[in-house]
């Protein structure tokens, strides 16, 4: 933690980072409950705000928290933070907890956190080669809340470690769903790009490639079947932190030539040009 | 909050329980990671603490959370608690974490967090009339394991007091298996008492009431079908907390005669006796 932010926001307050602590009978802490979002900020501008607070207030309605939904109070409660921590390019996170409930069982005023974070370094190499991962049969409940339950994602870090890779994809009942914290998106031998629509998170990241991809390639959301995954002449995972990230390795076989793809690279440019001039233009 | 015990014990050190608090990167905090278990002090003594112990370790252990398995360090700083919050009835919770992970998302030096808290007084008009529940279809993931992860239970808390019922039983598969917090028995027709086997967490006080039913009633140990439950003489629930509560109403229709039955009177008592035995002989 040593490159720790000074402040975050507890609950509507700005507070010390290295200090800031959470009661012991907080039901995320204790019962797991809780949900969050997470999204970037570069230059200064918080990247699909309005997007990532959409899905939170998603996220916090199924899940019976209930949350202030005034855009308007989020977006300034952000900027002081922002303002605060002298930062023009960081991740941020808003984390909602079930609160402190008095019987340990039940859904209180919900703790708020804010924290900001500075963006891991993309590590050059896994853009350049690609990465491996494994698979796994898993789903989430809940697919469409961005939950904090992450137990069985990082459960498997040491059989991913084990088997050279750096990600899993989770598939159930045969068709493929996403990644513990990235969509995946699929080339085929038709050069169609396809990924999951259903029983997964919708990533803020995917919309976008969603919505550049078809200037590039035919798109399909629908269902992506482990044989397409198997036979697929491109794969690539999508998140804010990672963008897009090409898969060249999956359970040990090499997708496609076991490069990068031609579809993918032009995704990755289109992206980065794509968030640079959204950011030329706000 | 108002009658805390005055002192908990975080990562072996005595700290008081008003200001006692967790940093804002642990990993069940963030990410749900963690293991729990909880027993009843009674006249001073820790109840089944070598079983509870036990089940912690096998928690921690299938959760690739590293922790001291020298049991009589953890009696010594369990005790080290009790002394100092001066307390002869009590439950006592253990929890583990994944600790603080640099990186937000693996496994770290784990958090421990002991904490004392009086013992809910138990509603007597559940015990004479027993309670209702509701039925849901749902699997734990890794049921043998005490894990953190409450958030199916209670984001089905509004659905059960809608229904006018205070707990739920789950099912999967066609098979009962157990409810959020306890363990579940059916006595049938045939006046054999059932308890499932597979797929749920193996209690203590399940443990205890199929080591003293055998000499009441013929015991299985068993797969039980929703069937045996819709068709059951008897239901009754098993905790550290509730011991044995009678069930006498599910998805809104009686179980029985809509009264708790003769075998879940019986052990109720026998339950007491043995564990006033316990405490005589300790």
């Amino acid at each position: 933690m040593a490159n720790l932010h000074p402040y975050c926001i507890i609950n509507g307050s700005l507070q010390p980072r290295s200090t800031a602590a959470i009661g012991l009978d907080d039901m995320a802490l204790n019962r797991g409950y809780g949900v969050f979002d997470f999204f970037k900020v570069m230059q200064g501008i918080p990247m699909h705000l309005d997007a990532h607070l959409k899905r939170l207030f998603h996220s916090a309605q199924h899940m019976h928290l209930p949350i202030d939904e005034d855009v308007e109070r989020w977006k300034s409660l952000i900027q002081q933070l922002l303002n605060a921590n002298h930062v023009q390019d960081a991740g941020v996170k808003i984390l909602v907890t079930a609160g402190y409930a008095p019987n340990g069982y039940s859904i209180a005023s919900p703790n708020i956190i804010i924290t900001t974070q500075p963006l891991p370094a993309k590590k050059e190499d896994d853009y350049a080669k690609g990465i491996a991962v494994i698979t796994h049969e898993y789903q989430r409940e809940m697919p469409d809340v961005k939950s904090i339950n992450y137990t069985r994602g990082i459960w498997l870090l040491p059989q991913i470690a084990a088997a050279g890779a750096s990600d899993v994809l989770y598939y159930a009942n045969g068709l493929l769903t996403e990644s513990p914290r990235s969509n995946v998106f699929v080339v085929n031998v038709e050069g169609v790009l396809l990924t999951p629509e259903h029983n997964m998170l919708k990533g803020i990241t995917r919309q976008q490639v969603l919505s550049i991809a078809s200037q590039h390639v035919s798109v399909e959301c629908t269902y992506v079947t482990i044989a397409d995954l198997r036979n697929a002449a491109e794969v690539f995972i999508t998140s804010t932190t990672k963008g897009i990230l090409p898969v060249t390795t999956i359970d040990g076989m090499p997708v496609g030539n076991g490069q990068p793809g031609k579809v993918t690279l032009e995704l990755m440019q289109a992206l980065h040009q794509y968030e640079m001039e959204l950011l030329a233009n706000t």
